[in-house]
């Protein structure tokens, strides 16, 4: 198996050379504009990863895994536009820069182009990736749905809150392993297992960054520190603390954490100190543990390859360690 | 070959039992809503009818040309909400029933599902069936940024008109047609020629389709007349108008044709006098007729059923005769 840094830099490489077109500008442009945003890559590198895992050379899954990069930088043009998101990665968004018209039809084409990559496998896979691509693309489309229609409840309880970012995040990166591992052709099975592996990873992601939006240093990247509880957004942390807390209490951090006309900074300091007193921090941390070790439980199944599982736990369970 | 009767109420019955999905109904009426405002459903009846003229069954082709449907109405849904469209075959169009957000939501999960149906299709045809889709979406796409580039200019030549249309909306009935050629597994050649066919009839619908905004019995079907020339659109009857006028009178039509504060009956009638004055009305005409013809040399050059070209020579040129 290559290195990480290694396909890291041939996903960057591929993205530089890929000619997506350029008339009219007004839509090519902001194509252009939002895969240049960079970005961790993760989800490419997913693809290449699953790949190799079942002994494929990642340079059979390289378009696709540059597909499924357009696919997500496709959610995040049109997510933008939802959220009335001013700034992505310090740079204004499309329909900031542009305006929104142009933000939704060069979202389309992105996705467009995105599934003209995904086709570019071995023609005997074409079609089960094909299959997986589309049940994903769905099941991301439902996940925004819950996740705007969460936005205007009260409350939510865990379970709304697991199977909202379950589609709107976790199944990216299960079908990206499941995609390498088509193309590699890996048994049925295994598909699977580096599926569920994926999407219990997926899960412990979202929580993560749930986490470190409240408890992480945000400064480092720029990042508003607690955006989440100003915007009175259904993370992990809000639905455990409804959980825990009864009666008065209980309506009273509701009217609080669904005040929008609040003061950010005195907003922040009261949700924050509930948090606290109730050890919401360190029950997040222990529900992304518990979403890593299922992930693992999954991946322990997969005989074919040790070493490699070894190196793609280990890069997951750094990722998981990080502090922004 | 079956009647378009048949296989128009085979189109409806197949859509009739598509089955979307229901959570969450954000997403799922919306999408179900617009595929039930109707429409002749004329770029689905183009994929079977390309099947059957070269001697596939047309349900070999039904859940593709379905997925046809779905990709166009994708693209009206996203269109009404660039365009600030109210209304849709006399309903509310998605954005303002519900709003913009699942607008543009449900128009990405119609695409999703659009691609989903156009993959059922004999595995040997995918690749090339869905290469085509590609291509077209992607140029639809353009087409659409081209069409609201032009409504930022004063004057469009005839040259960029007929781009721009081509892009987007000829190319989708001349894929429709190559869609069902392709599942038939006709020759390469015949599919291009099919493929032409359709491009130039979707030209010849354009332009009427101009036509009969300013010329038509509009009433009829509950169309604002003149609804082109009330917003200037950048239609042929105007691109021919510019081509004859010199000078002032050039500036002149250009500044009424543009103006957007007029009063609607006041400019209608202004443009319409100098629309009749040029003669605009048969140039057109005879430009449908151009059209027709060129379209029908490309579709005498298919040898391998005569009395079916027929069938489909005598449909389009009923079409292309209608007053709304």
């Amino acid at each position: 198996m290559h290195s990480i840094d290694f396909l890291q830099a041939e996903i960057e490489r591929e993205l530089s050379e890929l000619n997506l077109g350029t008339e009219p500008a007004n839509l090519y442009e902001p194509m252009e504009y939002i895969l240049r945003l960079g970005g961790k890559r993760m989800r490419p590198l997913f693809v290449l990863l699953g790949a190799e895992l079942f002994g494929a050379p990642y340079t059979k899954a390289l378009k696709a895994a540059l597909g499924i990069e357009l696919f997500h930088n496709f959610t995040l043009l049109h997510d933008d536009i939802m959220d009335k998101a001013p700034v992505r990665r310090g740079k204004p968004t499309v329909h900031e820069k542009w305006n929104q018209d142009i933000a939704i039809l060069s979202g389309d084409a992105l996705f467009v182009k995105a599934g003209e990559l995904m086709m570019q496998v071995d023609d005997e896979v074409i079609k089960p990736v094909m299959q997986l691509f589309y049940k994903t693309a769905t099941e991301v489309c439902e996940g925004q749905q819950y996740d705007m229609d969460f936005g205007r409840l009260n409350e939510i309880s865990r379970e709304d809150y697991l199977s909202m970012i379950t589609l709107k995040t976790a199944v990216l990166p299960a079908c990206c392993l499941a995609t390498g591992a088509i193309i590699a052709q890996a048994s049925p099975a295994d598909c699977q297992r580096i599926y569920e592996f994926g999407k219990n990873i997926g899960i412990a992601f979202q929580i993560q960054d749930d986490l470190l939006d409240a408890y992480g240093d945000n400064q480092k990247f720029g990042k508003r520190p607690c955006g989440d509880i100003i915007e009175g957004k259904k993370t992990f942390l809000f639905s455990e603390t409804c959980q825990l807390l009864q009666g008065k209490e209980h309506l009273d951090f509701l009217s609080l954490y669904n005040n929008q006309e609040m003061h950010a900074h005195e907003k922040t300091i009261q949700v924050l100190a509930i948090f606290d007193r109730l050890g919401i921090s360190s029950l997040t941390y222990q529900a992304i543990q518990h979403y890593f070790h299922q992930g693992i439980e999954h991946l322990s199944h997969i005989k074919t390859a040790p070493q490699q599982v070894m190196e793609l736990r280990m890069f997951c369970e750094k990722l998981l360690l990080r502090e922004n």
